[in-house]
């Protein structure tokens, strides 16, 4: 019997206390323990016993300090990624845990060596989620003026990701002898050289960190403009896709997995998990009701301040019960143009006003499944089915409450369908997702 | 009864198998483990039994590849630092956790961040010893022909050490509020705004991790130049001195705490630890055979090539039973001028055939106190009652083997003569270390 195509799913989490802006807010929120070891160590663990692929904690660089209502509303303080899980590969055994890591803002040498050390002390559970960053204020804090331009930022981004990947082949598997009685530690005929020259970086190498156990460390994205598919087609493994419905989901798996082809990659190669906040009640108006307390914990002015950071324009002071006087341009607007391309299409299709435009604005991005677990697996199951998605990218309405719930109520019932584990087979998040080691670059080469 | 001034003391580790160059050859060092959780959990847990004030994990950035001898022979393989300290957190209760950063190849946001983080998630535990790194391969794998300058490397580090703690002083004490009720998170009066613009840094701030327990976590150097040694009375709360005797140590210590009142400075705010490598025998014999075999793990020519890196020129062509035919200087000297000083020292006043300097180079620096568990004692009780040190740094010949010995014998020794503690008193490594909270900068100025 030939086991059913398995849904990979991972854990994630953006703002600490749960994937709502005002989720700290939530009476099942944890809103003070979010630089506590043992808040993130309940929330991996609990993952872990669901068997999710991975947990996938997704950063940015900076506190969004844009409005005075962002300081005073929203939860600007976030751990630092690999500091972060580090420590929870100490207190878990077979979880994969994945993180971001800006490109824009980093070097290759030190990411290399941190995703290395990660993979090797976790036992090959590393991944990182490759992003570009996206706002001035980020660029402040590492001496610059102003962001990198939209374009610019993805060839470094392919450069980094290409740099990076070679540190990793620096050794091959048996470069390291350690033969104590003829002293021999390594083979110098097994140590390569990146010797790196672009236009964004120049790196030497070796990288003092052996092949990791996976090869290298999975690698994550979730970049939809044209830019980014074309970077994900080309090296992605994973491809987290925000926002949505299940036509837009399948047009943009069809698109990505499409683009493949001329990469000379399978499509095989790479697992497309469109976000998803699962809304769990006992019945569906139970969800529906918790739904709307999750939205309502946003305070008015935060809400419309969101907006106004989405659109790169201070929407403040037009009257909240009229559309907006004008269409935003995607053309050259320098911060996730996926996300003013939704915006814009919300506007145009519907003219909503402003007060309605903040509130879906303030809730489209994480796209929310309410209903029963029966409801959610039933969605789950269809877009699985029907070439939308690999599996999902979990996010939670408040943490660790609606984590505990989706364990509990809908993991069962995906595995009663057949279509998520109920053990890990393998050790690493490779393995997990199917994925397959890569070859060291080197060694590839001399053995025909 | 007042307590005795105690005794504080590192659990220091440079090669990942031991000090020693070779020391990965030795029977009792595991080899394999370099890259295994398990292996460093074992040594942080020995050195928490032991009631060490932290383990200290110093670090550079490239395999040291200079030789093909150094390839061959010498461990080149270290896991990234922070990676490693926060998984040793998760597994730990008390001991500091210290390692090295350097401030030529890193940005004070990624590292006001990192140290943040490992602050809160250890509980306090954090610091760092600030390097500012000594060679060209590093300089090549960040995108630089040339390591800066010995002078411009010590202004940066200066610079890179105030935006850090400026960073850490962005939220006041009180700013998160964390009211679900008013959903107010944070009082925005009590956020701050770095606004650094230096000669190698502009940082806006404010960092995303709010003030850690420690406040600052703790400042390490080990810089022994003139630069270095101001950077440390201006800045440092420890300082790890490698190599000299009795009477260096004296006056090294004479010479940074009379450096501290200029900068309004306490000498208690400083602790001077001395690098010390005890080889401990059952008797001084034992000690001796001991302290042989390890220096016999050394292959002849990796010895030779390692006197040639310290020199920064290729000694390999000279006679070996004959001195050098020249004198080093150190003015100019670009990497470490406080070893080739101590290299030209010994040139100058013995006049040492080239075998003979490659044995002393090669130990030189780690400062061997070969002995019985009680004589090691006297020794470290001699330099800490005539005003040579506050504590030690001490590191192992081999590990775990030599820390193993050195907890099971040399501590309770010092124990028994009340110099060193039977428990930890407090939770932070600031409390084990006798060093004062630092207060907020903005906080300071608003009440008087």
């Amino acid at each position: 019997m030939t086991r059913k195509r398995q849904l990979a799913l991972g854990a994630m989490m953006f703002f600490p206390a749960g994937e709502h802006i005002s989720s700290w807010r939530h009476p099942r929120a944890e809103a003070a323990g979010l630089l506590d070891l043992n808040y993130y160590k309940r929330i991996v663990q609990t993952a872990e016993r669901g068997k999710f692929d991975m947990f996938f904690y997704a950063d940015e660089l900076y506190v969004w300090d844009r409005f005075d209502s962002s300081v005073r509303h929203a939860n600007s303080i976030r751990p630092e990624p690999f500091t972060l899980l580090s420590a929870l590969a100490a207190v878990t055994q077979k979880i994969g845990l994945a993180a971001t890591i800006s490109t824009t803002y980093n070097e290759p040498y030190h990411i290399a060596r941190k995703l290395g050390t990660l993979d090797h002390l976790s036992g090959g559970r590393a991944g990182w989620n490759v992003v570009t960053s996206q706002t001035d204020e980020e660029a402040n804090n590492f001496g610059q003026e102003k962001h990198l331009y939209h374009a610019v930022r993805y060839e470094r981004a392919r450069e980094f990701i290409d740099a990076t990947q070679g540190l990793w082949d620096s050794w091959e598997e048996d470069a390291l002898v350690r033969d104590k009685e003829s002293g021999v530690f390594a083979d110098p005929a097994k140590l390569h050289y990146l010797n790196h020259k672009g236009d964004h970086f120049a790196v030497r190498g070796p990288l003092n960190v052996s092949r990791p156990p996976q090869g290298y460390p999975v690698l994550i994205q979730a970049g939809a403009s044209e830019a980014g598919r074309e970077l994900a087609a080309a090296t992605a493994e994973v491809v987290f896709a925000p926002g949505g419905d299940l036509e837009e989901a399948k047009k943009l798996y069809a698109d990505l997995k499409g683009r493949m082809a001329k990469y000379g990659r399978h499509p095989d190669e790479l697992k497309i998990l469109p976000g998803l906040m699962p809304i769990i009640g006992a019945t569906e108006a139970d969800a529906q009701a918790r739904w709307e307390t999750i939205r309502d914990l946003t305070p008015p002015r935060l809400g419309l301040d969101l907006l106004s950071h989405y659109l790169g324009r201070d929407v403040s002071g037009y009257p909240l019960d009229e559309p907006l006087p004008f269409v935003p341009e995607v053309e050259g607007f320098n911060q996730s143009q996926t996300m003013l391309r939704r915006l814009r299409e919300m506007i145009v299709q519907d003219n909503p006003t402003l007060r309605e435009l903040v509130k879906r604005a303030n809730s489209a991005f994480s796209r929310a499944f309410v209903g029963t677990a029966v409801q959610i697996a039933d969605r789950m199951e269809q877009w699985f089915e029907e070439g939308a998605a690999d599996g999902f990218n979990i996010a939670f309405s408040h943490l660790p409450g609606n984590l505990d719930d989706f364990v509990d109520q809908v993991i069962p019932e995906l595995q009663r369908r057949g279509l998520f584990r109920e053990e890990y087979a393998g050790t690493t998040l490779r393995d997990h997702l199917d994925l397959a080691r890569p070859a060291n670059r080197y060694a590839a080469v001399r053995t025909p």
